[in-house]
């Protein structure tokens, strides 16, 4: 079966087609062959040699995909051929905390991932995924729509009546809006890009900002949450925008921690988080349990996710390099010929 | 000011018009023209001497009312005269747990409760209602708005893809349905009355059973939800429909226990509680915090409480009569002339 | 190897030793030399057939077991040979909820049990037990003790300053009061019999009440706690207790819903878990994240279970008579020869 | 009565006895007679006009106060003459959330604070102190203690078992150790001084780092818990420790954000608020549910405050000089003459 691997260096112009056997499914293993893949900045980052320098090559890319059971080991009892299915992000993480052993079970780095035409996981390792969405669609779950949902239900319990604010316009983001309008809450979002924010208006955001021409627009947040602030912050800014998103939260609020596209390191008051007696919460995707429940309100509500652009397997590097351009709105994807 | 109080005995005969000064507000008071009421299960039962048998006389019935502020204390922020408000049912209850000292400072018995031209009460014990709603439907949010709200959001933290059972078509529960529609989940409803489940289908519960016609329907539910059970079960019934909410529900589901129409004492297999490490959760209406998060949800989504029936001031004799009849689809309530 | 089976059909004249090939681990599989027992109740329903009259037969009993491991498949990493563990009684419960696929993997029925001398399971279905006891001690871990922790800790999450009353000086009961010390609770106990009060004061256990000479102990509860009640009741008697417990409870508390053995279906009047806005949490033992946050904390503490009694291996049905007898202190308890 | 005010601009300097009216109560309003006093940071900071500038002058300072029940309002129920009771920092905070509201009721700015011979205030803005401890003690709990508290119990949910790091060791540290404790903790302290490390372990502490000769302490940190991590931190650095807590801190594991002392400013990497999945939770002291729970738990464990040393009324600006120095370990009290 044919692979992309990073071989030798990180780098992009290190990803490579390369071929490898097609895997035997122990007693409790699933076999899959991969439909389509998302792509998550994550995946850039592994690729570059970013995100973890020490990282073996060869490795195999990609956190999320979505496929076809194509066979099961004896012992397998949750799936069977022809169900339809994702992979979770960390291979170990059911349900609660995680720990320092789940965190070594990440697709894509640590682990080999998803950007192969097949992938034999353990049967705890994946989902089903909702019966309305196309494998492109389906793909986009794994990472950007679980770690909305982890952020808004699991850690957040945002409720009908809430006020969410969201950052941005990425993978994570627009979820963050779609999810935050299924549980209910008012949404404002923001973007530097008008043409955007229209977009983001429909897809059910209540209030839009421009964070270019407003640039204090914790203020304006403020102003138009009649100076109470937000109930919840999804944050993908980091440093960078962390700022304004303590202006713009209520008092006992939360900021959920999602991304640092902003930056990760810069000089920060963390006073207004003591102050407003504010929690922070730091989102690394979510369990097995928040997918599933997710995949219920997704498939309840007929939720279908936004994909920007999809690319033919063949043309991954092409789908990196528009993911590097960082323009897109919404997800980012690859497709099996 | 003209008041109706149970007098020297209980029973429907002895709720008797009276004339009482108007009240004049301390420092930390607030004065209300009350506008309208609504009547709940609870009032009827405190009227007849079933409630609380060495409840002292004269009361003045009910827990329910809206208005317009007249007059406030000197040292009141929270409101100002013209503003629209109700009361909250036990009035030290803020936030937080119920205490034996809060529970004695309910409205409509031991306190004197609304049924009035008149209320005055410390500003603590007052919120704001929803600007879109008259104040013959804000009447209906103290008790049975509250009490669906707390079930299934204080308590139940209802999300987006979960499915709720709500029993009968009365007024705790038509709220439970409109607001975990809010909430994202789907409902399933109960009523003996075909008529009632379409009513209750146009609300948008999205399946519903006749438990007349299915009076195993805790078998029925898990045949609707592929055999997995609900997830949170808003129980009116007590005792008489208790076993099937058990069946009915999903192992470490939640049964919100709210009212015991059908019996509080009879024989109870509670196996089951244990087996499916189920949570039964006594809902005894809810606290301030509840109520200002609910109005937030109600005015966010301009939700229209469902008023079957409502009668003049003069006539209440006559709407606590409707009410013992349990005929009623939503809620009863009166208006002031 | 030596096992125990039920076999042909139920009784306790059918628990027959007999031989079975010893298990060939799996690639993810753990073979564990099993070096002690415990019993529960539930494993004499199981034998008797009261709990499952369907179970398919022969079966292993008892969910209890720990032992030492012997070999373990080639992918898995959390455990080594010379590793001391101790199974998990639902398979499949790692954190968070029940499912209605996880309670299909408990040990013991409908899984075949640890009455043997090796037992072979996926590597996710074992912990490790606190180095400062011994077999015998640890093979109490798994259901009674993790039932009280679920109760008080996972469910609970009793504090310092709270008070937890513990009804009986069974198994759940004896970890429920030693629990309850380590999180600086206050503890009212309950038995019968005045020398297993004072052992269960020894235990750490404030007051204790007798529950034969005060058959109104939910008042004596109430005078113990200034007439607040308790925060938490450990109810192990089912309907047979629960109307007192409802009594002893105080507004907005837990009452954890254990153990039936006052039976399970008798007439009970229900109306105070609304009127007092009561929690009634069913409790199915635990799982797996409990179980390890368990053992943290009693190897901090050095707590040692309390063993009543301990038979060898080949005893198993005379322990399974003086559980039968219910008048132990603590745990039954089986050891290897 | 005699009080201290902050007279004219802000500084130390102008710090004066003044005379003020002795206060009526309203119908409300319990008036207490202060006995003793604590000094927090936040008093000094608001002296010295470094907390709000903004702040009208005069104002009365300091937020902790215990005293005796002088006389009370008509319709006041919780106390009465002769009780001894501790004024809650924010008046208005009873349990749940902080509200903009409820931020301005703080006592010792906005509104005028305990440094008065006697204070007047709504009976909802008093709790009664346990037993065991003099006015001294008891001064040392509105704002101390109940930070801590919060940060363990009302936000932490920490059990036995767990183990918290807590930073140095003023006066919400050393009361965060001594709650770890009650709650079945382990505890790992830090300081610069051996000699105060010694005397923390004496108070229960069960591992000390001296930070000045360990400077990489989180790694230190990691070591004592077998590289997994605490499973909470009382953080009171704030930039300046922060980093070293990341690192000490498990995944999924809490970081309570209680003081800044070592700056509120500084460059700090966030990416392991995300990566490790933690929780950033900002702790402004709590509510009067908090308060009175703790109270249980000091009572029931006769838990003595750490007082360093205690000052007569005449000395306060002596006893804020020695706050300011910053070499105490637990609190500054002052006591009346």
């Amino acid at each position: 079966m044919k692979v992309y691997e990073v071989q030798q260096a990180f780098g992009l112009s290190n990803l490579r087609l390369a071929e490898r056997p097609s895997p035997q499914p122990g007693p409790w293993d699933v076999r899959v062959r991969i439909h389509a893949n998302s792509l998550n900045y994550r995946d850039l980052l592994m690729v570059l040699g970013h995100y973890n320098p020490r990282q073996p090559l060869p490795l195999i890319p990609l956190s999320d995909g979505a496929g076809e059971v194509l066979e099961v080991g004896e012992k397998v009892t949750r799936f069977k051929p022809g169900d339809r299915v994702a992979a979770i992000f960390a291979q170990d993480w059911l349900d609660g905390d995680v720990t320092p052993d789940i965190a070594k079970t990440t697709l894509g780095g640590p682990l080999d991932g998803m950007l192969a035409e097949e992938v034999c996981l353990p049967e705890n390792g994946w989902v089903m995924i909702p019966d309305h969405l196309d494998y492109i669609q389906a793909a986009t779950l794994p990472c950007a729509a679980l770690t909305a949902w982890s952020s808004l239900v699991v850690h957040g319990n945002v409720k009908a009546g809430d006020t969410v604010l969201v950052l941005g316009t990425g993978g994570v983001s627009i979820f963050a809006v779609q999810f935050a309008k299924l549980l209910g809450a008012k949404v404002i979002a923001t973007s530097s890009s008008d043409e955007k924010l229209t977009r983001v208006k429909a897809l059910g955001a209540d209030e839009t900002i421009n964070y270019k021409t407003q640039s204090a627009w914790g203020k304006e947040v403020l102003r138009l949450t009649d100076g109470l602030g937000v109930d919840h912050v999804v944050e993908v800014g980091g440093s960078g925008t962390l700022a304004q998103s303590l202006k713009a939260v209520r008092p006992s609020g939360t900021v959920s921690l999602i991304g640092v596209l902003g930056g990760s390191e810069k000089a920060l008051n963390i006073l207004p988080i003591l102050m407003k007696n504010i929690r922070v919460q730091g989102i690394l995707v979510g369990h097995r349990a928040g997918f599933e429940s997710m995949n219920r309100a997704i498939a309840h509500h007929g939720l279908v996710p936004v994909v920007d652009q999809s690319f033919s397997f063949g043309e991954a590097p092409k789908a990196f390099d528009v993911l590097q351009q960082a323009g897109h709105f919404g997800k980012i994807c690859l497709r099996s010929e």
